[in-house]
């Protein structure tokens, strides 16, 4: 089969075409002929080997698939990496059946973007219908999926950031109450003038670095920031135990592949949930475009220059 | 009136008995004859100026008083101070009617312990069913509320540590399934071999310093650690945001005045739980033992040596 195959770390450049053999499944798993892999911010990081969990050369990256197995059920999918192919073997555990009506783009932007959405707001930060809610890089893949996902759970007031008038426009049709510049020198004023002066009750982040530290600080009493991420590639300033005593502050990590070790099958909940919200019409997926697979280099330099707005998508099969 | 009066910050000495002008209540005040003061952890920092509000001299120490109104109606109450005394002026805010059957150090248990706990539980660490709560310092004030709470909430296994056999085996007798030795120097360890091997969902800890280092790593994916004190005066090492991420791991500071500023009387609506689980028979206070209000130094002393076990209160009627 054709797939994208790295053999060495880096950029962009890494992301080479290749004819490799096809994957064989386990029991334990899918054959599914892919029709659309998703492109995450997770892959960059995949490519460079600066991910949580580290690379192993040579690997076809790629995290997410939809396609159709022998009988032609479609399953979207989570992969640990192989996802850039025309063929994948998703672990059954980690793939679920997509139902009518959506579409394959639907489909990959639920089970990363929006499964990270749902859990940020119900396991992390456990949203209360009222409150406030920041959700930085509102117009990206998580952002766009979670300011829709805050106010369907009954949010006060959305506070989206976003780094250019596009993106805060795309947020605010996206139903967010009001969008501030993400390249604000003082994020904790910023946020707290978007509220009224008043500090607030939940914040998602997956910036790290000084937009960590000053989210933090305008988290109101209670108040909880989920950690989801450091595309900023800088770590935030480290946290004493004593200051989120002071000030009743939550602080809840969350990468999403530990989610699947949750009892109850909670990414099988979310992803029903989120399925239901697209068919009701509650819940839109923003399609950043559509790469051919060989043009997966193309797509992670649009990923990483931050001019990309939605869900970026391969084609295996053009 | 009779009041114990802080003139000078330090240890247990500095509470001296003083005959004082009785408090005149606003009008967003009651007037309460007391009968009974409550004891704290946090008083013992009060004295010493170490606490998270700074304290001016001359003071009288004391967070929490249950006494009578000239209309013969019962209340507990929080105070900023003035609580070891024979009168005390609360905010009507923080003042709370206590039921019939309730006793005054019942009352007095719930004000500040109860209501902790409670928070702990529902507000800060979010306990679900079925999971897994650590609880230090389970048979303290807070400890051995949590304990029972954990259990009325539906936790699966409660894991209890306390310094003695003698407040491991009150832990057991309070519900608790297991109860480890506080002294642990691998507390990481002691946590998961009390676990059959695995790692824990929820951790109520109180002690700052290594336990809190140790217990951190304790926490399974997606658990929480209700951090509410640093007993040890020992803090935690600072966090580092990308570890939480790494693990799913989510610490949330908690001190219990922030919990007055959160809508819907929140605190109001943990009392009137608590006072039920009481009434129910299904929470018990453990009486640490009554100590006229004279004697508040011995108090102080035996909280701080931790040999108490349970509420301590003043009778400044004796």
């Amino acid at each position: 089969m054709r797939a994208i195959q790295i053999t060495e770390f880096g950029g962009p450049e890494v992301l080479q075409v290749a004819e490799v053999p096809d994957p064989v499944p386990t029991e334990k798993e899918l054959l599914l002929t892919v029709s659309r892999a998703g492109v995450n911010y997770a892959d960059t990081h995949q490519a460079e080997n600066s991910y949580l969990a580290p690379t192993k050369l040579p690997v076809i990256p790629g995290g997410e698939v939809v396609g159709t197995d022998s009988t032609g059920r479609r399953y979207v999918a989570l992969v640990a990496s192989g996802g850039y192919a025309q063929i994948a073997t998703p672990s059954r555990f980690t793939s679920f059946e997509v139902p009518k009506g959506i579409s394959d783009v639907e489909a990959l932007a639920m089970v990363v973007q929006g499964a990270t959405a749902w859990l940020l707001l119900r396991k992390s930060t456990h949203l209360a219908p009222g409150e406030t809610v920041v959700v930085h890089a509102a117009a990206g893949g998580v952002g766009s999926i979670a300011v829709q996902l805050a106010k369907a759970f009954g949010a006060g007031r959305v506070i989206a950031t976003a780094s250019t008038e596009q993106k805060r426009q795309l947020a605010i049709d996206l139903g967010a109450d009001v969008a501030i510049d993400s390249r604000s020198q003082d994020m904790t004023a910023a946020i707290r003038e978007a509220n009224d002066g008043q500090r607030v009750d939940v914040i998602l982040d997956m910036t790290g670095g000084r937009v960590t530290d000053q989210s933090l600080a305008a988290l109101a009493p209670f108040g909880r920031l989920g950690f989801y991420g450091q595309a900023s590639r800088e770590a935030p300033k480290p946290i004493a135990a004593a200051s989120l005593l002071a000030h009743s502050t939550t602080i809840a990590g969350m990468w999403l592949p530990h989610a699947f070790l949750l009892p109850g099958n909670v990414v099988g909940q979310a992803m029903q949930e989120l399925f239901d919200l697209i068919l009701a019409h509650k819940l839109r997926v923003i399609s950043g475009g559509e790469y051919p697979l060989a043009d997966a280099r193309k797509a992670h330099e649009d990923l990483r220059s931050r001019a990309s707005v939605g869900k970026l998508v391969l084609d295996p099969t053009a």
